[in-house]
């Protein structure tokens, strides 16, 4: 033995924060204004919580549900449940009551945290989660007179007021699992993928290179990806690691708090999905100058495309760097980032406005330890020449190797998973995304691609949001319609959406129809969902324009 | 098995930024310019160096010695015998022959790749080095005509010549060794130090993230720290992970060749011992505005503690934020890093000069991942209040946990690493060196700390270099004797050295004698060599003022 077999546990990693920067502070968005409290607080209620909880039966690989939003209160959980070697089981409180059934009894969770406000959301379930031995609630201004049907109901506070800090984290083996997260995949059941100690380390440590998000303890973070699906892309542990300020905005989502809150905390980092910036972008274009950004330097986008259009109106409006990443839940998740236009350089410029504009479409090259490659439906290797695209496959180590009681052989081929997404790479190893499948439109035996027409109508001054879907067509298969939110005030007509549309797309790849509608319904992890825009449409009786019978 | 197993091994990290930034330059200085290599060239000639070297009978754990310069082969010979299982045994050209005799006998290295012009330092060993069947010979500009009667010599580029690109390097356990070190203290046979794929990975991870080094692929990095000892504090693996542009000196270390080399190569990054910023201070104001070194951001320098005087020339005269690390052969070896002045905001200011550059002056925190504490006598934590001094202890997965067959339990307590530096540690875990003992003058009963002086003279104008030694005194036990090199055209008199010590050391702290050098000998690791400047003094006679004869 040379060197020491030091364990990668997260325990190691995190209190470091905590040491190093203990009057940094972690701030929760309330109903009024904020609850803040220091680094230091934050590390000793996770030593409380983990001794309540361990009296309270939790032993190491017993899995605890957490139902909350992003607050201080979900970071203890986060903290205590980790280090104490239990399974922090994330609780996606948009998931259907049906779904959250079957994970909470899939995983045999012995013990759910809740905020008190969700209670609603699981008290349908009272009496048909067995494994459930306790609810602990945790109560924010508002939410005082919450009462719940489920065993065992305790305050949170109440729950860790008798207990010192001071836990002994115990040693554990690396490959010891830290947290259960289930797919909120589309077909089929939901499915579980356990995070390990090694796994989260390592990703930990990678996301917070220069040249992935390039994290600093001199940040203000600011997660609007919700902490209740895929460890919040890892950013609460990278945070206490570093010692960051954290702001969480709690159940406070709506564009106009969001960039209240950054303004009045000095965000410097946000992370959140696309249609969260849109939103912002619209609240900013509504009130210009309302807020200072100004301390806003970098947006980390993903979980789907991050539109061209939206990358440059942060650049030029706002000045702050848009950084895609690409990932899934099972890969825990950051696999890609897109190449930053950080410069060391005090004299030289920055990479060039739209070089800089190109590469953030781009969903970027895979984090050191980690390879992405794609594949034709043979598994052959396609060549990355920016030209053919595959289905993407990915390994490394903090890729699942399965799913939790649940094998799912046929997403895996050899050592790689099969994400489901599609792309390119291209000759410096981008990887750049393209339509899923379900995605293209089938139009005469042509695809179109609903994401390029999206990308390209969100550019037309006014947009605020767009959605292109397929709808049946007798002899064409499919044919495109597009749904477009407009920014508050603006006025468009269907001409000169399809006219913008005609100065790229041929004429037979327009769509058919342009909608103008007042939103797009989003899936519980805040992506536009498709599924729904289409059950929507058939439920009101539309029709393409085409189609339509002449009025008698 | 929830995650993949992905063992940690180099050859997943380093052939990345090949395929990331292809046509990125290695640059290796010549006598009359430059040698330039893609990193393609540099991937497909480490593979053929493999092949070659397989062939010639290495095998998986088998040592090769590498007695080099840095240069681009230097590098190949990194990435070649690393991933192909072999171990890089790093041969320090600065070892007297002697111990160089010892650690190649002690390593039974196989194999031997060495630059052409330092052949002269290995010939006296000819005949005495049963264990090495070759040598491979690498020859640049000026050294052609090289000959050497160790055995089986041949020229390094006829070596890899036959060979193809393409080497499948072999899939191993990520705790084999991967290189071997010894470490050139001053008591003792050098003892070695064994660095494995696992803890090398961590450390390549945990220099590249933002609050360390800040690494990027856009930087210009140049490593002054010599690849031949502690794995050029592993800059040469991550700069290979990474993809940046490698700047490398080769023989060529004047201070003058040094500055026109970042200047011509527009270096954003240079890694080094304070001695040599120094020296490269002394020739900047020799020819002030000479070279452009506006590209340069960062210096990251350690080794000994950084001198604040020297940090702020750095920042004062040319812009550029110097970095203090601290580590040792045992930690692989970085294991601190000063607080940066780094910000993320846009608008805000950075980090005050003054408080940035009372931050440098620290050796900083611990890398995640590692802990470092310090203890008294009877290794009894001692506060970390920024007042008490102790020995310090550190332990982690880039910690070295024995020397290579060679035990030495009195280095260790427990798992902790006796590192035989002594400091404090502030309420921010920020560590702070203070003398080694052996630094230390011990006059009256009580300490006089040489660095402090040292570094309270290099603060006044027209100092280049400072070193202070005891000498004996029949009265005092010691007395503090300081030599100083000063700037080219610089005078200076030992009344003004002294009467600026004494604003703020007490008249019994001061000098009793200041002598003006020409140079400071340097260790092989290019410190200040203290033993050596005392042995000087000792050879010449050299007497305390007070302790002089009355001329007769």
């Amino acid at each position: 033995m040379a060197m020491q077999r030091t364990p990668l546990l997260m325990a190691r990693l995190i209190e470091r924060g905590a040491v190093l920067s203990p009057d940094t502070e972690v701030v929760t968005a309330t109903a009024e204004g904020t609850r803040r409290q220091t680094n230091r607080d934050t590390l000793q209620r996770a030593h409380r919580l983990a001794h309540a909880l361990r009296d309270a039966g939790v032993g190491i690989g017993d899995r605890v549900g957490v139902f909350m939003w992003n607050g201080s209160r979900h970071l203890e959980a986060y903290w205590a449940i980790a280090c104490m070697g239990a399974v922090l089981h994330n609780l996606n409180v948009r998931l259907p009551g049906h779904d959250l059934d079957y994970i909470i009894n899939h995983a045999q969770s012995k013990l759910i945290i809740a905020d008190a406000d969700l209670l609603p959301l699981l008290e349908p379930l009272a009496g048909r989660l067995p494994s459930v031995e306790k609810i602990v609630v945790a109560v924010e201004e508002g939410s005082e007179d919450w009462s719940t049907s489920l065993p065992g109901p305790v305050d949170y506070e109440d729950f860790i007021a008798p207990w010192p800090e001071g836990f002994a984290w115990p040693s554990l083996d690396e490959n010891a699992p830290l947290a259960l997260c289930y797919t909120s995949g589309t077909t089929g059941r939901p499915k579980g993928v356990e995070y390990e100690h090694r796994s989260q380390y390592l990703h930990t440590m990678a996301m917070c290179m220069t040249d992935a998000m390039g994290l600093s303890a001199t940040d203000t973070v600011f997660g609007v990806v919700p902490m209740f699906h895929v460890m919040g892309w890892g950013l609460p542990w990278a945070a206490l690691m570093l010692g960051c300020k954290q702001v969480m905005p709690h159940r406070f989502t709506s564009p106009e708090r969001l960039v209240r809150l950054m303004a009045d905390e000095a965000v410097t980092l946000a992370t959140g999905v696309p249609t969260i910036w849109q939103n912002v972008r619209t609240a900013c274009m509504a009130r210009p100058g309302a807020h200072d950004l100004s301390n806003l330097a970098r947006i980390v986008s993903g979980g789907s495309a991050v539109p061209p259009s939206l990358a440059r109106w942060y650049w030029e409006a706002l000045g702050v760097e848009m950084i895609q990443e690409w990932g899934m839940t099972e890969t825990s998740p950051l696999a890609t980032f897109s190449r930053r236009r950080w410069t060391p350089s005090r004299t030289r410029s920055a990479t060039a406005p739209d070089e800089y504009l190109a590469e953030v479409a781009k969903a970027g090259q895979a984090l050191p330890g980690l390879e992405v490659e794609i594949v034709d439906e043979e598994f052959a290797p396609l060549p990355h020449d920016g030209q053919q695209t595959g289905e993407i496959l990915v390994r490394g180590p903090w890729v699942c190797a399965d799913y939790y009681r649940d094998p799912q052989p046929g997403k895996f081929h050899g050592d790689w998973l099969i994400t489901g997404d599609v792309g390119r790479i291209d000759n410096r190893d981008c990887l750049v995304l393209a339509d899923r499948s379900k995605d293209l439109v089938r139009s005469g035996g042509e695809w179109i691609s609903s994401v390029d027409l999206e990308n390209h109508i969100l550019a037309l001054a006014g947009v605020a949001q767009a959605c292109v879907v397929a709808q049946s067509h007798p002899t064409w298969d499919e044919r495109p319609v597009a749904l477009v939110v407009l920014d508050r005030g603006a006025e468009l007509a269907v001409d000169q959406v399809l006219e913008h549309c005609s100065n790229r797309f041929a004429k037979w790849q327009l769509p058919d129809d342009v909608l103008f509608v007042e939103s797009i319904p989003l899936t519980s992890t805040g992506k536009m969902d498709k599924k729904a825009v289409r059950a929507d449409l058939a439920e009101s009786g539309y029709t393409l324009p085409g189609l339509r019978q002449a009025s008698p």
